[in-house]
């Protein structure tokens, strides 16, 4: 079958969109070709495979498109078996749609609202996002991985918590994102950190830095 | 099985995203109990069975709560495999979750800012709905259903789009949603109003209608 795939991923090096997309193929032992994206000057395939958000990342397997991130993620599971990523149990897969949306939908979406916003509105998405990650941390309940003994979906999606929050923190400064707040996730990025395709999938920690300070100084709110 | 199923859910008549659980429960044929939530003063089931966002809809199945409609609706698919309402290839699969993500991310946020706005706002949320419900119709491209030939996961998430539209359309007046404009949408409607399980599971147009009403009334923006 190998010879005959071709698996194309069209992404941006800081997003972790496109960045949970890039580790989930490499945990299948997917090869792929990388395209990175420049959003300031979208490329006609990327207009052309993801008319409808015109959005990264999209992944083209064999000329069919599938884009944002967690149906990418879905439909990865279902066309490469090996190392599943999804649990098999109905419920327990329900409980894993639930809490990658949740990171999505709650955790990215107040963290956004921490970079655009300031004063007093900033505290108050400061708040959501320590509390929608109280809620995140609980779900670990003792065990090494959100997958149990090993890397699974949850943990692919919540890379981003593992990456960008510690670079918040280092920004914002206080105690938005401690090891004494969160003992659970801090233990839990120390288990993804000893995995090598984890640490391939994340954007050089300087250039990152550098690149959300950035967003902070044109959002004109920048801390301090 | 069925004699030791329990199998409930939390909704509110009025509300697409219990309405299409319930809707998938009846065509696959599983006996349920309903329990309609009062959200001015939510249970304490629905708050323990959804203590992360307090919300209907939620089915529990015997005695494990899912919540998130989308995720629901897997969860359905999964457990009873009859009448499959998701396709069995991979990328149809990922179509699907995109459209049916599309529908709930794009064109209802974009109603209800439709219902929450006022003037110049209002007429470019309005637009916004038409754009992306004229994509939304693209993707029948001939069929009878999102799903083909019988309804399917699109059709059941997309139901709210055959209900409320026009029930807009009634209250705004204009050319907001007219089977001139969406010739393909109100064919697929009358499709739909052939299924009887549908319209079983279909709110009374003209309560749904007052309802529809007073949420405009209460916006303070109410068309008129």
């Amino acid at each position: 079958m190998a010879d005959q795939e071709e698996v194309k991923l069209y992404g941006v090096w800081a997003s972790p969109f496109s960045r949970r997309i890039e580790l989930a193929l490499k945990l299948k032992g997917v090869p792929f070709e990388y395209i990175e994206e420049d959003l300031s000057n979208k490329s006609p395939s990327l207009l052309k495979y993801n008319p409808v958000h015109k959005k990264i990342p999209v992944l083209v397997h064999n000329g069919k498109p599938v884009a944002e991130s967690l149906v990418i993620l879905e439909y990865i599971d279902e066309t490469w078996k090996n190392n599943p990523i999804l649990p098999l149990d109905p419920h327990e897969r329900a409980m894993t749609r639930f809490w990658a949306s949740f990171i999505d939908n709650k955790i990215l979406a107040a963290a956004v609202k921490v970079v655009y916003s300031e004063g007093k509105e900033r505290e108050v998405a400061i708040l959501e996002v320590r509390e929608h990650t109280k809620m995140l941390e609980q779900q670990l309940n003792g065990k090494d991985f959100f997958g149990g003994d090993k890397i699974g979906f949850v943990d692919i999606v919540g890379n981003v918590v593992a990456l960008w929050l510690p670079i918040n923190q280092e920004i914002l400064g206080g105690e938005f994102f401690t090891p004494e707040k969160f003992p659970g996730l801090f233990e839990w990025i120390g288990k993804l950190q000893e995995i090598d395709l984890v640490n391939e999938c994340r954007p050089p920690r300087e250039k990152l830095l550098a690149y959300v300070k950035a967003i902070y100084e044109s959002s004109k709110n920048a801390p301090k």
